[in-house]
């Protein structure tokens, strides 16, 4: 089942960048859910192209449709099914594609593996298909209420935060088109991607995530620790190369008497390089973690390349297409973290006090 | 199923640090494989402790005996309990931590979590478990027997290889007792190991990983791409905080131009800042990846803490620690690497050719 | 994952009655099958009401969209999304319904399970989920074309075929509207439906499958024996009280000596009371297995019942109701025994020949 | 992971007849349950052969070790790792089964799908696993302690228990060798197998199982409904050929008119046709099933059979078998079923009131 995602509150997908639709089965969410439309939406709405002049002027307006699973505004506890209609494919930007294999992204292994491909707009391997994840982490923040999740951009090429979260404004993210926590890194980084898009060229970032109000006790280890679903989920988004948490490749190379964690009486810690997570369960301290994200694989540059049978072909990316995906990915970041949050969150309350 | 690793090779484990056995079953694994018990016995005896000066003097046998799936030396296409007696518990060296939360360590988590918690050695949430994904591990090799799965010491504290994996002679490997794959910096961690030990502390360090001969096609999008199963398999092991792969976080920092790899006329990439891994599925070039350890949290310092009731106390480690867990980390990297391509193996076989 | 079914081959579903639509998400098609739409359509209509006299008289097109994972009419490997309309919903025959727990059928316990309920023709508890399974099937079919699964009805209330299936002519079902096998009981049935259904009373049967042509070694012990996951799938199905294959029920009144299915020598067997099954696993021989239906539980009739409040109050259903479920639910049966067959068949060849 | 049973609650087993040790992995049982290890042997002694004239006379201890997962009497919430060694295996009893394939056995079936086999004594397909149910049930009872769950021998051959188990005197059940709920009945059934086993024959019979004090709202549609779960379950025990709950078969003769179960003002019905679970979800009724059990395969008689080449050879059992396996058949059935409803239980609590 590898369209599907979470133990008991699961997420199983559907869709191709250019085919008719998108969508998926939400089950395991619980009866009795007020579930807000709009507020559903809004989510979508921050993750679609052509919100500002450095992302893809693509224009889609990503409305979702609920199929099932809500009544009279209520979720029912069956399983919720939706769809979010595909308006606006110019298919033929990618007629030229049809037996190219575009450089660093998956149509050769998708070809190798499959044997078929819908090539248009990179198929099932277009990130499109994350517009699912917005609606189903959408649904689980509804599980989770009290648990704050906060994404941002923290760094776009070599552009970075230089302050630790708790420093940043978290009401300033929104406030920049790059969604940045710091309003004078993000002009910077917008100056720098609208250089990078001049130049037809790409560039990466990473995305820091910290989750706030964490209950005591979620995660299930030997094999399902909280901080390895984590990272099962962020590297399952496109582009993702890398994931740390807490102290992270940092962490590797400290010393045990600067990274260990001292408690307080009530049991929260004085530092936390552990990143609220020991031992793969949280233990009430503040979740952080970071994600890479390589840069976009698709330039607006001459390219050599191969196609299908293996012919030396020249392409340059004529679709439209964003600079720097970090950006968009900062909903998607929060989406997943829901997920992964809300699946452990039933878990947890599968076993507790019987 | 949290103590279940794999969809199709799965690896069930059981077993405390200091209970009378640990163990597990291996389901999945296919009939008629020829399996070499030594082998799998060796690569115990590369994970167990007292190899070295510079690990934990604790001395155990780790003798691996298989109970069922195989029959006159084959295997039977049923599943393969086994287990590891605990012959070596010095559980008073553990007394003393009835009620005490050691920093950075689970001690904490798991009582709040559960309530109840074997504080004999960090019971579940000892390293003693990796064992168990050691002999996972052997059998997984067996079915994948072309893929070759090399992972070494990569850096300790500050100390690092600076070369790429390339130049590198892996058959150095076992030659030196951090399992670094260059001599020369083998010999710099060794002595930077020797001091923390002294100091009554520990370091944490970084392995890298290389897969080679991979078929191409593994990876199960869009949920279980191959690096984001691998991910989540890495940070399951104790001390673990990032995970990067290909270019990793150094991608995030570079231009589409710059990371795109180009292809050769025969489906190989010129450059492989992908990692052998596009959009979630193997593409036959090496995969490779870097794992982070925080340094170990049990000094032989002492250090604040405090007990169940919330009291201060004053705590010291005395059992028989590491003061670097990297080097006897290698094999279970190696092992964890294995079952997931022995998984992906199967799920791609399943789904191949009809 | 309670609205998934399969394991490699997957079907997770959605839909109430009377929402906008039902649909589903079938991953773990394998890539490259040429998919006929058209064929999926006939077997939806074999299903779908109003076929005649003597099934309920409402009209539903019941026509499937897939919305991705076939391209250029062949599987592309991907999830497969589908969705069918529900177009003809009489919403307001069920408004009388609102706070009534109609006698056995599933109101009180979905009332009780979820707090909240869609009322309108049984919600997610509507047999038109089956429509659904339906798709499923029609697509598990073609993986496993060269395996023959035939259903029929083979009792209705007292009525039943008093012949072994051999003796049957299985070309005979399609032709009379209770799809018996046998055209003499075919008629009685029919007549008896009839009188029932002037008494605005309801009746139960039994339908009889046979799988042929099944090659050997399907079947996953101990837990996913073939004969459980059948057993598992046809229990599901909405009315289903039992499941028996092979000698069945009967079986257990036998001695050993007469149920012993003795060995050609090519591996066939001489009787067939184990069903086609032996310890889980297929022998090659026809598998069989009945299925026991009750009588729909809407009647035309007064009854007494109560509200949600626990208030005596007098119901009659209104809507358009079969008299005996057991026609349609034929196809029903194949549809779900392709999946199973599908589902492991793709297993088996996971671990198959390395 | 086809050994491995149940969603949150689940066990994963391994072991062959004649191997050195069966057992396995109980995961997923919440901590702090006081676990009596004495009452979990004692369900162990039931189930044990050599209990009286009747059973096979093989002498087995049959005891359980728990290798983790307790300490100091309770469970901890890791996993539950456990073994029953093997103490009495008489191997060659077998040897002359080497290349033999048994009539009705799995033999052949295993050979053919497997290509290796352990011959001795049916290795894994042999019902020794049951033994290691046994253990789940055990623990499973203690998630679960108010709800009772009674199975007893219903019939053996044409013997059958004429009256409802309401009329029954469950505490005589223990008091006669087939583990009879009716002394008359249970007199005649001792004398009937004793005749078959002096024939060196064997015969069938079928269990029935209540469950009561059921909580309302177990059962999670669509595809684990309750029943559908309980027959998988049912259905994997070795030699049962058929399952039915409620009215069973005889529902499916029935008219709607007498086959609803009316409402009492406080939900519970004056009759219970639908046999406590109606739409997949229990409804606070008792749960009442049948399972079907074939007659024992080995016969201590000649039987005509074939060897692995083809060749015709004649066989008779020499083994200790049962003449009729349903009465060490009862707690195996109450230990599954122990084991669904706890599954079941944990599932409905993970979804509860947030």
């Amino acid at each position: 089942m590898s369209n599907s995602f979470g133990k008991l509150f699961t997420l199983t997908t559907f869709g191709e960048s250019h085919g008719p639709a998108i969508g998926g089965v939400i089950d395991g969410c619980p009866a009795g859910i007020d579930l807000d439309l709009e507020a559903v939406q809004s989510q979508l709405d921050r993750r679609k192209p052509g919100q500002s002049k450095i992302t893809t002027q693509r224009k889609e307006p990503d409305q979702v449709e609920f199929l099932s699973g809500i009544f009279e505004g209520k979720t029912t506890g069956t399983s919720i099914g939706f769809q979010i209609q595909n308006t606006n494919q110019k298919s033929k930007d990618y007629s030229h594609n049809v037996d190219v294999y575009r450089p660093s992204h998956a149509d050769y292994t998708y070809d190798q593996k499959y044997g078929v491909r819908d090539h248009r707009g990179g198929g099932r391997s277009s990130a499109r298909e994350t517009a699912n994840w917005i609606v189903g982490g959408a649904v689980a923040k509804e599980i989770i209420k009290g648990i704050k999740i906060t994404a941002f951009t923290s760094s776009v090429g070599e552009i970075f935060i230089d302050k630790p979260y708790q420093e940043l404004d978290f009401s300033q993210i929104e406030q920049n088109m790059v969604r940045c926590a710091d309003p004078v890194t993000a002009e910077k980084m917008i100056e720098h991607i609208g250089e990078i898009k001049k130049q037809g060229d790409t560039v990466g970032g990473t995305i820091t995530c910290v989750i706030q109000n964490v209950p005591i006790g979620l995660g299930e280890p030997i094999f399902d620790k909280l901080h390895a679903a984590m990272g099962h989920a962020m590297l399952s988004i496109n582009a993702v190369k890398g994931f740390e948490y807490g102290s992270g490749f940092c962490g590797a190379r400290m010393k045990g008497s600067d990274h260990n964690d001292l408690f307080n009486q009530d049991g929260s810690t004085q530092t936390n390089l552990s990143g609220g997570i020991q031992g793969g369960i949280s233990n009430g301290m503040d979740i952080y973690f970071r994600v890479a994200f390589k840069p976009v694989a698709t330039l607006i540059q001459k390219q050599d390349t191969i196609d299908a049978k293996g012919n030396k072909v020249e392409m340059q990316g004529r679709g439209r297409h964003d600079p720097c995906v970090v950006p968009r990915a900062v909903p998607i970041v929060e989406a997943l973290s829901a997920m992964v949050m809300a699946d452990f969150y039933l878990l947890s309350k599968a076993k507790s006090g019987l």
